[in-house]
């Protein structure tokens, strides 16, 4: 059986700030410059999901992209497009909304999903800026 | 004499939030829709700016991207970048933080100082996603 | 009152052949090269359309974007999005499926619409591939 | 030695339609949705072909980009480019023409002269929008 | 009748250096910068070709695209792509190899040619980086 | 602890030639075509870095993406931007300039500083042209 890789872009808008609350302002902007500003910045993010799986010789697909995109707008874009990620999005609640763990919040919010589809979830690319980006490929 | 238009390309990262501080937030979403989120969300603003002028025959340019782009630079993306275009960024104060709105501002900031170096401010471009842009000449 | 220019990005895919029906596969062949091909061929299609108008200074914003691009999904993208310009577009009926005829066509049909928003429609660009695209403002 | 990824990109535009012959056109639509409109529709597919190589330390390169260039026109471009994928391309006969077989079968096409060149085909990846790709790395 | 402005891309590889030789290395290099490097750089340059014309009924289009790309690649690209810029390019001669100065000249080598197609040449423009770009008109 | 890839993008813009210099001028135009022109020709390459590593809990990022671009910054685009790949770049020295050695020798110019961060280099690409890119994983 012949194992393709299927990729399905999604974009979102959100505000962010690096930022641990555990450290002053001073010591946030030592560590993370003009990224951890206290009123926000924010991006249009890029998100990259892949898949992996066998090509289904009956329907000539690895699986339906459709429920792909609705699966990855039910779980991550709903939850983040437009919002603040470190207020306002609860998979990202208690980690530092940097892009890497974004890619990994993200993988764990698909993967389940991903896999009552028969496929497996193989990377989570997250583009913060068209010179700056992230994979995850799970652990 | 030829007359050449030439643009630079500038980038900012910055938090926004559509919203009239005279309106209560309902009325505000009722508006603007998630673009009013109270909470913020974010973008990676494209700036084009457009200066025409006459070719300079001992140079063999227009003016000098370097000084174009360093007028941008101190008078637009210092400001803006890495900012919360709401709360902070000064030549969009009492403004209601649009697209069509920063071009206007971007407009003014820099129409003085780039006719200082012989040539004219054309057009100020902001793209706001891969899908939207506005495009300001002056009036 | 500042004139504003601003523009909205959408997407179709559709099939098409450059082809006169008067004309016999030989002469279209002739004509046309291999965009005649009897058995179709087709593009992604990416439609940029750009109105004019003065900055509501209550809204902040020259007309909601959501309202254009829903004329433009209506009037247009719902039409071709995945048809055969040839034989499924009614808006296109009579006419060779070039991209002059598409961009002057699309006129048509968002020129009222855009109207009666209180703008108007300033150009119509049609990218075809990559490598070549036009632009219609009306007559 | 040392292992380099060479890619060619290259570009065709196509018509084509999800479909199986021994279902019903509702049993088309119902599955493969607006992709199985029976009058076509068709998309600028982009072509991307990694091989794998030594560098050659005589010349400095693994392969010539050019003869890599010319199989891919010789054996996919010219059989696929503004043609039906689904009536007229020899290699995708009795598939569906869907982007993970049309991977495939392109991998097919060019393997076996990719490998006369002492290099190795690594993937085959194929962008039918700017939203979706797959990639095919062999089985 | 509909005027319609068609655009085609074509792309050069060049080498270049900003210079003048009636000037010292240390004079160019102070104007210059490291654009004046003795020992050339080079770019990617995208042209893009910009036509206005009536469109022709019986045919659907303004003018064959094909016959816009011929005359661009007689006139200018096998003049110019893998070329040096300073040294090699006769419509080039005695002027500093800027991006204004390559628009303009550019212009003069299609200007005679594109309105023997019965279409007028409406503007020339030349991206140097992503960053820069400039257009030129005519006279 | 989760593994992540981290990539940068970084741009330069320099001239190149293929050539040997113990094969005559003819030579060379026979085995690299127009890519041996004597007075050379140029690229805007784009190069991408990407770097592995596990993330930092604490800080929540892999590494400091300043980092990296400064280490980019230092080792390969001063030295590379605006010059001469064949005349004027000491780690190119007795290369031939092609962009597989241009990945190899960006690698061996990284690495040694790229381990000094607690991450390792994982693949160096780079882009000459729009359908030509090398990539690199080191041996």
């Amino acid at each position: 059986m012949s194992k393709v890789f299927l990729t399905r872009r999604e974009r979102f808008n959100a505000a962010h700030r690096m930022f641990r609350s555990d450290w002053s302002d001073e010591q946030n902007l030592d560590i993370y410059g003009k990224c951890s500003n206290p009123n926000w910045h924010g991006h249009n993010y890029t998100l990259f999901v892949t898949v992996k799986g066998e090509l289904n010789p009956e329907l000539g697909y690895v699986v339906n992209l459709k429920t792909i995109s609705a699966i990855i707008n039910q779980y991550v874009i709903e939850k983040i497009d437009h919002k603040n990620i470190n207020l306002e999005v609860d998979f990202m609640k208690n980690r530092i909304p940097s892009s890497e763990n974004l890619a990994i919040a993200i993988w764990e919010q698909l993967d389940p999903h991903i896999l009552t589809l028969g496929v497996e979830l193989h990377c989570v690319k997250i583009e913060e800026t068209e010179n700056n980006f992230v994979e995850y490929f799970g652990d």
